[in-house]
């Protein structure tokens, strides 16, 4: 195993800074068959998401999830549970249908850098760090660990947006299949 | 289960343009702690890879894999097996470990460049497509099969770089690690 890596605020908003031209890199103009496909599961708890589906998830995190996490774990700690997140908040959208995907990552990037602005103008120290907010399932976290999640979440939906496209070529690899892991990999939602 | 993508050259090529961009926007100048670090196992046949060392990885394929196969079906057909690609070669290099990640992105968005240049002035028909090799371990191929691959390659490795980050987080994301399923995957290697 690898040494524990211990949580330091500026490895992590170096690495928050970088999903929104890391996914307008990978998107920005391509055919639809890459950013509107999905794995073409349906039904209860299992729809699929495309890429398309997956930046708008993303921005509703930005909206609705991280910073005003933030802000409740630094002016209610435990005493005030965070609101629940929303998954699916994306495809409620009414909107959201007739957008493109140039749209969402403009969005987002926006969306990112407010919030990133925001969470330097808090000056937040270390010990800071350690401070305490309840999630509504998990129970008691810090605001490190929160600050920690926000990074996976991103890298968690970039494994996502790569298996997904990958998964449009599952036929057309013909044999090398056997050797491509990400066709292979099922999405390990929780149970 | 959603209907099979046919294989068509310019959704191919599309894809075959971003990645260089995609990981120069996630990994350029970043800590140490997202570009060199690796999962922690080691050992025969068990070596992890960095962030670094699957961009290595990527140069190599554009040097000695991709268009030279694609070269070997257009001139020989099944007359002559493609050459073994070496997985391991870039951690041969010497040169290699005292290149910066900055470097290896340069190159790799040269080498990528130069090779989808190479593609185009092949102007391959449809009819092409078709065309068959043999692959020294999986057998007949087709030229479409090959060029899906490439593309696919990208994004089996996007999707093993961006778990390769996140491991780095698993511990600092707390209970959070139980939504976060890129911290679930082993990464389904070939056995």
């Amino acid at each position: 195993m690898a040494n524990l890596t211990e949580f330091s605020l500026p490895d992590a908003t170096a690495v928050l800074t970088r999903p929104p031209a890391t996914l307008n890199a990978l998107l920005r103009g391509l055919p639809n068959l890459w950013v509107r496909s999905h794995e073409g599961r349906s039904g209860e708890g299992k729809d699929t998401w495309s890429a398309f589906d997956i930046v708008g998830h993303l921005i509703v995190g930005e909206r609705t999830d991280w910073m005003p996490r933030v802000r409740i774990i630094l002016e209610y700690g435990e005493a005030r549970p965070f609101d629940p997140f929303d998954r699916l908040a994306q495809s409620k959208e009414d909107q959201g249908k007739s957008l493109e995907i140039d749209q969402l990552l403009d969005e987002f990037a926006r969306l990112r850098q407010e919030n990133l602005a925001a969470l330097r103008s808090l000056n937040l120290q270390p010990r800071d760090l350690a401070r305490r907010g309840v999630h509504p399932a998990l129970g008691v976290v810090t605001l490190s660990q929160l600050l920690a999640t926000w990074a996976t979440h991103d890298l968690t939906h970039v494994h996502q947006i790569s298996r997904v496209m990958a998964y449009q070529y599952r036929d057309a690899v013909g044999p090398w299949s056997a050797y491509l892991g990400v066709l292979r990999c099922n999405g390990h939602s929780a149970p």
